[in-house]
C-alpha cells in the first residue's frame, strides 16, 4: 500500500517553492496549480496501483541472470510498458523529441512517488533519463534524432558506464578503452562492474553510455571520452540491427534493491563493442558531470520517497497494533502502540525530517528551474549558483537521513520489523545503497566544500545565510511557542552553519585535511540547517493558512515545532565537530598504522 | 577473520572497571591478572579460529526447518560441542553446579570475543545463561540438581519463552495456560513466538522457561507463572525420558542473525506439556526480570561485539582499497582510503563509540560483582543500585551505537559494501534485532526512568553525576588539546545530562507523556555522558601511562580526543530535546490521526 502524500507535495510547491511565479516563466504556460494537481493525481494512481504493489515481490523475487541474460522480476516488464505508454519517462525532457517538456519542479514530487512506490523499478528510468541528459548536452543532432525518442518514448532503457573494479570514486584510474575504426565509429573494450539496469528484458533495445579512453588520450581525468554503445546497433531506417559485443557476465547480490539488477557488463571479447563518441574526446568526465548533478539529486529525492514510504507503513502499523497501558494511566486496557510516547516521538521523527527533506529538494528543483528558464541571465546565474549549492546537500543529506529514518521504522514495528514477511526491513535494505551510489557522502561533502563553497568564495552560502535570517526575523512576529521554538533553534542554527562557512573558507587553504574532515558534518549541518529554514517558512505559511483547513496545516505547526525542538539543536553538535575541533585534529590524531 | 581486541578489553577491565580490587574480594582469589589474561587469550583463540569462520557461512546457509525438526547450519554443532567441552558455557556459574564461578567482569570480555565472533551461534548459550540465571534464582534444589549440571556443561541448552502473538513488550496480555495434574506436574498450552534457539539439532536435550497463566490466576502481570518444560522428560537416573509435546510450527525468516533459529512453539497440542513450576505460581514475572537484567546486559555487549567486528573489517577494508588523491596533494598517487578525512572520521567514528560502549559495559559488569561478593551490605547495595541504573543504558545506547557503526562500516566500503559477498552489510542486518529484543529501546528508556531514576528519587544518579564532577577536576591538571577538549564536553555534557536527571524526577509526576516522550533522548544521553565519562578515565589513565607503550596509549589518548569532540557535543541537543521541548510538547502536539 502506497498512498502518496499528494496535500503535502503540493503545500511545498506553491507555499516553498514558487510553482506560481514558476508558471510566469517562458515556456510554463501550462504550468498552472489545476494541471499540477492533474498530473500529481495521475501520478499517484500510477505509482500506488500498477508500480507499488510489485515492490515486495521485487525483493523476494529478484531479477535473475542465466547465460547472459536477465529476466526482471514477474510484472516488471508490464509495469514499465505502462509507465512508457503513460508518457512517464517524457515528463522533464524535450517536447522537440517526444517530451512533455514540464519544469524539473512538476517531474519532481513525480519521481518521487515513483520511487517510493518501488526503488528498484524506479531505477531505470532513473538511469534512462541519465542517459537522456548526456545526449541532450553533448550527442550531435543525428545521435539526438536516433536515441532520444525512444529513450524519451520508453521504448529503450539507457545506462550510466562508469565504475571499473580498480575505478570507484576515483574516475582517474578508469582503463576502458576506445579505438578508433577509421569510420567515424570506435571499437570498445573494457568491463564495468555497478551498472544498474545494465541489462534486463523490458525493452527490445539499451543504449549504454561509457566512458573510455581514446588512444593517446592524457593519462587521469583528462582523458577519458564518453560513447554510445547501444545492445543492439541500430539501422538508418531506425530498426535494430546486429547484438553488439557488449555481454552481462554476472549480477550482483545486494543487501537491497535486489530487483534492479546490478551487472557487471563486458564490453569487446568479441572483436570490440561498436560506440559512436559523443561529443568531443577527452571531455566525456565534464558531460558526465553536468548529468551527475541531476542523478545526485535525483538520488537525493529517492532518499525522500523511501522515508516517506517507510513512515505511511510506521504510522498504519503503529495505529493498529495494540499494546501495553498508556504511561499517564489514562486507560486501564492497552492501547494502540502510536498512543504511547516514544513511538509518537518516532513517527514524528519520520514525519518532520521527510518533510523537511521533500521540501528541501522542491526547493531546490525550482531553483534549477528558474535557473533554466528566467528572461534574465544575471538572475540565472544566480539561482543556477544556489542550485548547484544545494544538490550534494540534496543528495547526501536526504539519502544519510532515510537511513534513520527506515531504521526508525523497523523499530515502530519492534519484534515484527525484524520479520522480513513484514516489509520494513525492505525499506531499510534498499536505503542503504542511496548514501553510497552516485557519490558517497564524503564525495558529496567534497564537492559541496569545493566546487560549491570555495570556488565562489562562499557567495551561494551566504546568499542563503541571509535568506535564511530574513525567515528568523519573520517568525519573530508571532509569539506562540512554535514560532518561538522555531526562532530560536534556526537563529541558533544559522549562527553554527555561518561558522562552518567561515571555518571551510579560511582553512581550506592552510589546512585542507581539516577541513575535509568536517566535510561531511558540514554537509549535515548544512541540511539540517535549510531543512528547518523550510520547515520555518512552513511555520509561517500554515499560520496564514490555517483556517483553510485546520487539520492539515495544524500537523504542519506541530511539525516544525518537532523539528526545531528534536532536530535543529544538532547544529550546535555538528559545529563543535567542524569548527570546535578544528575539524581534523581529533580525527587526524590517529596514525593509520594505529587503527 | 577476527582478533579479538584483548589489549583494549585488559586496559577497560584493570584501568577503568577495578579488576585488582574485584581480585581483592572474596571468592576472587583467582581472579589475577595473569589468569585472566590466560583466559582472555584462549577464548580469542576458540573465537577467533572455530566461531568466527562460520559466521559467513551461517548467513548464507541459516538454520533449517523441515516438519517439526531444525538443523543448524552445518559446523554450528561442532563448534558449540567445542564451546561445551572448553567450559565456556559455565565461566560466570557456580562451581557448585560444574561452573568456573568467575567474575561477571571476566565472563564479560569472553561474551563479547564470541558476539563478535558469531552473532547467531552465540545466542544459543546466551539464551542458555538465562535459563541458568533463572533456576539458581528460583529452581527448587531437585530442580537445580537435574537440569543445572547438564546447561552448564553445555550438554543441553535453554531458552526463554515469553512473547506470544498479541503479547509482544505487553506481558500482561500473555494466554498460555498451565494445568495442575494433582502430582505437582503441570500441563502447559500456548503459542510462544520470537523462541531463539527454540529448536534445534546441536545438543540432545533443550529446556524451555515458558511463562503460563494457572487457573484462577490474578489478570495481568500479575497472574504470570514460570514452568520447566524439557523438551525431552527427564528420568530419575537423568537419562532422557518421552518425547514433551512442544512442537517447531516454524522458524522466521529474518534481517539478520539468519543461523540463529526464531522459533514458533506450540504446547499442548497433543495433550498438554508436562511443565514443572519454578518457584511459587504468580511470580514467573518477578523471576524473569531478575533474568532478564542479566539478559539485557548481555545485549548490550552484543553490541559492543557486533561495533568491534564491523571496526576490524572496516579498518581491513580501508588500509588495503587503494582510490583517489589525498586532498592535502601530498602524493600525485592514489593512495589507500584510510588517508582520506573522511574515512578516517568514520572509523575514529566507530573506534571511540566501541571503546567507550565496552569500557562502560565493563564498568558496570564489574558493579555487578561488588554488588554480588563485596563484604559490606551497605557498599553491596551502592554498586547493585549503579549497576541497575546501568544496565537499560549499556543495553540501549551500545545497541542503537551498533546500528550506526555497523552502517558506518558498509560506507566505509562504498559500493562493495552494498555487496553480500563483502559481509559489511552481514553485520548491518545483524546488529539491527539488538535495539529490539529483550526489550527496544523505549523499554530501556521506561526502565531508566521508572525504576532507575524515579525509584530512588534519582540517587543513583547523583551519585554517578558526582564522580563524574571529580573526573573532570581531575582533567584540569593537565593542560594538553585533548585535555581541555574532555574537560568542556565532559562538563558540559555532565551538566546536560543533570537538567534531564532533575527534568525527570520534577515532571514525571505531573507530565508523565512529555517526560516518557524524552525517554529515548534521556538514554542517550546518559550512554553518551557515561561513556565520555570512561573516555576521559581512559584518558587520565593512558597519560599516566603513556611510557609503557607510546603507540597503544597514544591511540587512546586520541580516541578520547575525537569522542570529546564529536561524540559528547551531542549531549547539548539531546537536552534541548528533552528538558528544552519540555519533552513533550513538540512530540505530542500532533494528534493520532494526524500522522
Amino acid at each position: 500500500m502506497y498512498n502518496a502524500p499528494v496535500k503535502d507535495m503540493l503545500f511545498a510547491m506553491t507555499e516553498l517553492a514558487r510553482l506560481d511565479e514558476l508558471a510566469a516563466l517562458p515556456g510554463c504556460e501550462d504550468v498552472s496549480r489545476e494541471t499540477v494537481q492533474a498530473v500529481l493525481g495521475e501520478a499517484a494512481k500510477f505509482s500506488g496501483e500498477v508500480v507499488a504493489p510489485l515492490n515486495v515481490e521485487g525483493d523476494r523475487n529478484p531479477s535473475r541472470w542465466d547465460n547472459g541474460k536477465v529476466t526482471a522480476t514477474p510484472g516488471f516488464a508490464d509495469a514499465f510498458r505502462q509507465f512508457a505508454t503513460g508518457g512517464w519517462q517524457g515528463v522533464q525532457h524535450p517536447a522537440e523529441y517526444g517530451g512533455q517538456g514540464l519544469p524539473k519542479l512538476v517531474s519532481t514530487p513525480c519521481t518521487e512517488m515513483l520511487c517510493s512506490a518501488n526503488l528498484s523499478l524506479a531505477l531505470c528510468p532513473l538511469l534512462t533519463d541519465g542517459a537522456i541528459e548526456a545526449l541532450l548536452i553533448a550527442g550531435n543532432e543525428a545521435q539526438k534524432q536516433r536515441f532520444l525518442p525512444k529513450l524519451i518514448s520508453g521504448e529503450w532503457t539507457g545506462t550510466m558506464n562508469l565504475t571499473e573494479p580498480q575505478a570507484g570514486s576515483d574516475l582517474a584510474l578508469l582503463r576502458a578503452r576506445a579505438e578508433p575504426q577509421g569510420d567515424g565509429t570506435y571499437r570498445v573494450f573494457g568491463t564495468k562492474i555497478f551498472i544498474t539496469w545494465g541489462e534486463h528484458d523490458m525493452t527490445e533495445n539499451i543504449v549504454h553510455l561509457v566512458l573510455a579512453r581514446t588512444p593517446g588520450a592524457p593519462e587521469g581525468v583528462k582523458g577519458i571520452s564518453l560513447f554510445i554503445v547501444p545492445k543492439f546497433l541500430v539501422n538508418d531506417d531506425g530498426s535494430l540491427g546486429a547484438r553488439n559485443d557488449v555481454q552481462c557476465v554476472s549480477i550482483e547480490h545486494k543487501l537491497g534493491i535486489k530487483a534492479s539488477p546490478t551487472a557487471v557488463l563486458q564490453f569487446g571479447d568479441h572483436g570490440g563493442a561498436v560506440g559512436y563518441l559523443v561529443g568531443e574526446e577527452n571531455r566525456g568526465l565534464e558531460y558526465m558531470f553536468i548529468m551527475m548533478n541531476a542523478a545526485r539529486f535525483t538520488v537525493g529525492m529517492q532518499g525522500v520517497a523511501i522515508s516517506g514510504r517507510a513512515y505511511q507503513k510506521a504510522v498504519a502499523y503503529a495505529k493498529e497494533r495494540v499494546q501495553s497501558r498508556p504511561v499517564d494511566g489514562s486507560s486501564k486496557e492497552a492501547v494502540a502502540i502510536i498512543e504511547h510516547p516514544d513511538v509518537r516521538r518516532m513517527l514524528a521523527t519520520m514525519r518532520a525530517l521527510t518533510e523537511a527533506s521533500r521540501a528541501l529538494a522542491y526547493v531546490a528543483a525550482s531553483e534549477s528551474d528558474f535557473a533554466h528558464r528566467h528572461a534574465d541571465a544575471a538572475v540565472r546565474a544566480q539561482h543556477r549558483a544556489r542550485y548547484e549549492y544545494l544538490v550534494p546537500i540534496v543528495k547526501g543529506w536526504s539519502t544519510e537521513l532515510s537511513i534513520e529514518v527506515t531504521s526508525l521504522g523497523v523499530q515502530v514495528h519492534g519484534g515484527m520489523g525484524f520479520i522480513e514477511e513484514t516489509g520494513a526491513a525492505q525499506y531499510y535494505r534498499d536505503a542503504r545503497i542511496l548514501a553510497i551510489y552516485e557519490g558517497t557522502t564524503a564525495i558529496q561533502a567534497n564537492d559541496l566544500i569545493g566546487r560549491k563553497t570555495l570556488r565562489d568564495g562562499g557567495a551561494a552560502a551566504q546568499a542563503l545565510l541571509t535568506d535564511v535570517a530574513a525567515t528568523v526575523d519573520a517568525l519573530g512576529a508571532h509569539d506562540s511557542a512554535p514560532f518561538k521554538a522555531m526562532r530560536r533553534h534556526l537563529s541558533q542554527g544559522r549562527e553554527a552553519l555561518a561558522a562552518a562557512v567561515d571555518y571551510v573558507l579560511d582553512h581550506a587553504k592552510r589546512d585542507p585535511n581539516a577541513v575535509f574532515a568536517g566535510g561531511v558534518p558540514y554537509l549535515k549541518l548544512a541540511g539540517i540547517v535549510l531543512g528547518g529554514w523550510q520547515m520555518a517558512r512552513a511555520l509561517l505559511a500554515s499560520a496564514r493558512l490555517f483556517a483553510e483547513n485546520p487539520a492539515f496545516h495544524g500537523a504542519k505547526i506541530a511539525t516544525a515545532q518537532f523539528y526545531a525542538e528534536h532536530v535543529l539543536p544538532q547544529a550546535v553538535a555538528l559545529q563543535a565537530a567542524i569548527v570546535g575541533a578544528k575539524g581534523g585534529e581529533g580525527v587526524l590524531a590517529l596514525d593509520a598504522e594505529q587503527f
